[in-house]
């Protein structure tokens, strides 16, 4: 039985259980937790204490005595639509007065603009007038039947992560107020705050930061829910102040709109404009400049500072240029899946990354018979995540919430012990060992790097119909034997770079992840095709390369081999439906293939073959038309491969997986550090020689696993099990 | 037992039989068909007497004789994608070269375009070759990895309708090769053979004309199968004399581009071009001034002109405003159902409008064995037709085929006597009584009055996938106690015509159906909202008012309540999400109502009243978004329906019609001149107070009738029974 690498929570009422905990899973860090207290001794407790702070939002005497200082956000109001000369906007409208207030005193016709969203032209400034006491703007010449909206700046009067837990919980602790270190008071004061915090907190030896200067885009409605939230949103990381100060660097307005965007705000689905990038890297710069400084200061005072990825991580992007000069020790985060794990296990620049796992300690899943629950959700959780901890594991993972819940569940507690150990094997194994892949993957869309593994993401980590089908793509890559490397359309724009073997494009039409605009990109299109043509591989999922122009949807059908009918070539007729009876690709795939919410009206090419192809069951085969789901198709030396939807499943990364290795032209290397039955996964770490056959179902499984040269042994696994081999145990048995 | 109305076919050796049939069916036309000739002494047959006329392709002799006057088309090449410098492009790839040849001999610098199709460069006349003897274009200077088409006059060198036959059905005689009368010899030629004719075809009174000047587009593939059909399309109506006349009226050069459109060609689904409008035009006044001459001509001969609406009728558009002005005695075309009834029976300008039922009498059906489905086609045919008729009745009614196939099927010939019949007692109670309508609605597109009836179709009546959800609504209106009428953008652009009650947009985005960039018009949109706004009724299906653009996709989601989710605003809590328990329109939907390929990504705005909404099945509620399928909303004094999709059903068809009365704010209409039965139509015709109850379904069907004032009777009809009664027999019971 090892030990470290485990962060428990405690509290100040369960010190001498939370000492058995520590020994019984070997952890070596406590942290506290909403709700709990550290304990005054901590720092005996274990190596590392971890303590919450809040950089601009703990203090409530400091944010009422400096009420001109207060964070800011940019707001639009509702569509109103004039029905006659006069046109009043009611800006709170579906607002929370208790979350914002309009900022009249912050120049309005300087930061505001009124749109006519009928034709989009910009108001005047002397076309609208503003009224703070009713809290309205006033056109007094409106077109009739225009609708218009005003995008306006508010003062953020609640932190919304501490109103929404007050409001649900109840809590009656002060309210957690934002100041904003954009101005000189809070600047300094942040510094001296933090200083003298740790200074107070002398058990901590990691200032747990949660997170640093601007929280993500969360904005409730009049009834106090939740209206719009945009984990990546920058629309809270504004001021008057930082607005000027844009303009005098970067040489021109940054306008409301840049950020509202009509309505749709920043969402990392659009396609970002140069303004929207020159905006974010002019807060990432900000923000990280003052983190730099909080981080050195801790560093002063002799502890770690660890950042939680969430709430104000705003414009400390994990994935930015200029995240690793930092100088952070740690990231923390929490784990749902096996993207949520290569999220934070790939960030680079730090020393360690922590994964807060499920299930959380709170009476929700703790309560009296629900144990057998407790259990299954805590086996979903690390199995999914281990998937991908296999190709690149967290340093360190964790638990929250109230430990004495947990502490009540014995099986829970045995069962999270031999996870505690299996993770601690499973780093010393895979940790730094470069696990074997067999493909280079780009990942292509409009945000590349930066995005890494958060494409699709939409409110972290929740179900969206509309986006679980290309989820599913990530989720698959995170545990499959290939690199992923996420590239911008800028990254290709001269080329693809050396060692993709195949490029990955998904999403709906005119998204960020699909790429919209770009695929009228002269330079972009020739420079995939170049690509594939000179032998490499090409997946588009969905709607790839999409927009309608030049006679096409799919701006690279003739390499994917397939289009989408949008009703313009319905007077074509379609004769290529005839699908192959079997393929490398689809050799796996047991039943019909999952495509989630698939793709509807797909249409092959001539000479594209089709892999998959579903008919209107009363009209089969009637007229010459039919939905291509999955096809393959050659273009010069290269291969492309398309499908309707990827959710994640089992047999679906089975299906990715074959699909990257037959686009890259490697079928060859199927049978090598491979296991057959789809219920497993296979890595191999040639450093030591070793492969880890994981089971991710809960049943048993019967397997036939592959060495790196081809050698083949049977293994039965029981339900979840991870099972190392050392190569030579192949040898006993010739393939 | 009545007299007149129906035309049969017959054949020169099957003379005496039909006179008998003439007699039991009351037919007064005959007429011959393909593969069949009329008898020498035909017109003691019956009154009239139908002999088919070609004026573009009957004489292969002149044909061959005058090769520098046959018919043109414009085709576009495949798309080719340059991997080096040099890219030679076949012309002929993918086309039949038994029906086109490119005409090398017509200037190809001044008529024929080559397109980078990557960027929609048109490139300039230097940058390109071309060769006659390879058929080839040649670029030296390419872009590698652009794609590139040429666009090309070729000349026809087989009418394809009788190259179509001739292959599949191994027909021997001389090729229909099409000469072009907008040329000098040819345009002479074709009156004074029309002249001839004639006086040769003294036992013809009606000359039916099959059709005019120009082939609907129809284009063959490489394999001799059909690859392209517009029964729409001008591209066959080009030839170079044509282009430049139109340059000298127009001013401005007919591109290639205007017709081939990068390959979609001119399909109805397109948005039309200005300049393609200009063209259509100018065809249509070349069209009908000749078709005027040969009116004339036939008038002089004493006899009827008949057009077959089909094959060669493109410039003689039945909905143009030249049309009334031919002199035409009558127009022929297919019925497939109630929408092409109306396409039919609507046209204004003729003395008589005749329908060619089915089944066609030819060896597919009438084989023995199969007597039952011939009368079951018939019963269908003539049921889904009639529901069309109590509305506006063609004026005759006729077959095709071998009469002696049909005359060994004693039951056909039975039922078709009961058919003849009940059609001209229809006829008579029907014809020119203004039978009552409730609401007018105005179908709004592109195309507008043009294209009535003509919406969503596709070479003619086939089934498409894409296109059913939205053909349903038109079948549905065709026997509905509503007035159509057929409205363009331009129709509305300054206010919504006086008259109508409820405007109706619905399609797929992008196309002529839905309207695209109409949509970001501001006069349109203003004038629908204020139409609205004012008490008007909105009715929108599948992607009405659609293109992304000011934070919408639907323009007009304020008015409709709804709007579909395109990825940009995912990060928006959706909270209208609960269906209402019952509603008028929904009032007689028994189960879930049907869709067709319905329409994904809805939702509801704030306020929206949601008539129907589906969860995704795994994750039901779990997250607040679901599919909305129908929803109602309040504008102004206005209301709004939008529904998915509205395939054709009796359902549906009820379903519509109670959208029309609700957003019409009519709903106190329902009960009048009503059967309730989903199954049932009631019409209503005032000159003689009678009514008209109709079972389109062929089993019995119980139903309850209100007549106009709301007074109810019970009523039993017999499966495809039609039942008249008098005001006089409800006066009996009270309601």
């Amino acid at each position: 039985m090892g030990k470290g690498r485990i962060t428990i929570p405690t509290d100040a009422g369960f010190v001498e259980e939370t000492k058995k905990i520590i020994e019984q899973w070997g952890a070596d860090a406590v942290r506290d937790c909403d709700g709990t207290t550290l304990p005054e001794n901590a720092s005996s407790l274990a190596e590392k204490v971890y303590n919450t702070y809040f950089v601009i939002r703990g203090d409530y005497d400091w944010a009422i005595a400096n009420k001109e200082e207060w964070q800011h956000l940019y707001l639009i109001s509702n569509f109103n639509t004039a029905t006659g000369k006069v046109l009043h906007i009611r800006l709170m409208d579906g607002y929370f007065d208790q979350q914002v207030r309009p900022d009249f005193a912050s120049d309005p016709k300087k930061y505001w603009e009124v749109i006519d969203r009928t034709t989009g032209r910009l108001l005047s400034a002397d076309e609208w007038e503003f009224d703070e006491a009713s809290g309205t703007v006033t056109l007094k010449n409106a077109q009739a039947f225009h609708d218009y909206t005003v995008s306006f700046l508010a003062i953020s009067l609640w932190d919304p992560v501490h109103m929404y837990n007050s409001i649900t919980n109840g809590w009656t602790e002060r309210k957690h107020i934002m100041y904003d270190p954009f101005y000189p008071k809070t600047s300094s004061y942040i510094r001296e705050h933090l200083e003298k915090w740790c200074d107070e907190n002398t058990e901590t030896n990691v200032v747990r930061f949660t997170t640093f200067l601007y929280q993500f885009s969360l904005v409730f409605n009049d009834k106090g829910k939740e209206r719009n939230v945009n984990w990546f949103g920058y629309t809270m990381a504004v001021s008057p102040r930082m607005l000027d100060a844009f303009e005098e660097k970067y040489g021109y307005k940054m306008r409301a709109e840049y950020l509202v965007n009509a309505g749709y705000y920043d969402s990392s689905f659009l396609v970002p404009s140069k303004e929207y990038l020159d905006y974010m890297n002019f807060i990432e710069e900000f923000v990280t400049d003052t983190v730099r400084d909080l981080v050195k200061i801790t560093h002063e005072k002799k502890k770690e500072a660890m950042m939680f990825l969430g709430d104000c991580w705003i414009g400390c992007e994990p994935y930015g240029d200029k995240f690793a000069t930092l100088g952070l020790d740690a990231i923390v985060g929490s784990v749902g899946g096996g993207v949520t794990v290569r999220m934070l296990s790939d960030i680079e620049g730090v020393k360690y990354r922590e994964g807060r796992m499920l299930p959380y300690f709170f009476p929700d899943t703790f309560f009296e018979g629900n144990e057998e629950a407790a259990v299954d959700e805590l086996n979903r959780n690390w199995m999914t995540a281990r998937r991908a901890m296999l190709r690149n594991p967290l340093d360190r993972i964790g638990f929250g919430g109230y430990l004495a819940l947990a502490a009540k569940f014995p099986k829970f507690m045995a069962r999270a012990t031999e996870i505690c150990e299996e993770f601690r094997v499973l780093y010393d194994n895979v940790k730094g060992k470069s696990p074997k892949d067999f493909v280079t993957v780009g990942f292509l869309n409009a945000w590349g790097k930066k995005r890494s593994w958060m494409c699709f993401m939409v409110a972290h980590e929740l179900w969206y119909q509309q986006i679980y089908s290309y989820q599913g793509i990530l989720e698959a890559l995170s545990g499959l034997p290939v690199k992923v490397e996420f590239l911008s359309f800028e990254d290709i724009r001269g080329g693809v770079p050396k060692g993709i073997d195949v490029i990955l494009n998904a999403g709906e039409a005119g998204t960020a992840w699909s790429g919209g605009k770009y695929w009228l990109d002269e330079e972009i299109v020739t420079s995939v095709r170049k690509f594939v043509y000179e032998g490499g591989g090409f997946i588009g999922v969905g709607e790839p390369t999409a927009i309608e122009a030049n006679g096409k949807f799919f701006q690279l059908r003739d390499v994917l081999g397939v289009d989408k009918e949008i009703g313009f070539t319905l007077s074509e007729d379609k004769y290529n439906i005839e699908s192959e009876k079997s393929h490398f690709i689809t050799a796996d795939v047991a039943e019909k293939p999952a495509y989630g919410e698939g793709m509807k009206n797909i249409y092959a090419m001539n000479g594209t073959k089709v892999l998959d192809i579903r008919f209107d069951a009363g009209h089969m085969r009637k007229v010459n038309v039919g939905e291509v789901k999955m096809a393959v198709n050659e273009y010069g030396k290269g291969r492309a491969f398309y499908t309707a939807g990827l959710p994640y499943s089992f047999e679906n990364a089975r299906l990715l997986y074959r699909a990257l290795l037959y686009t890259a032209g490697k079928e060859d290397c199927v049978e090598k550090a491979f296991s057959t039955n789809i219920m497993t996964d296979c890595g191999y770490y040639a450093d030591k020689d070793i492969y880890a056959v994981v089971n991710n179902s809960p049943k048993p499984q019967k397997t036939e696993v592959y060495s790196i040269e081809g050698k083949k042994i049977s293994l039965n696994l029981e339900g979840g099990q991870l099972v190392w081999l050392n190569g030579s145990e192949f040898g006993k048995k010739e393939k």
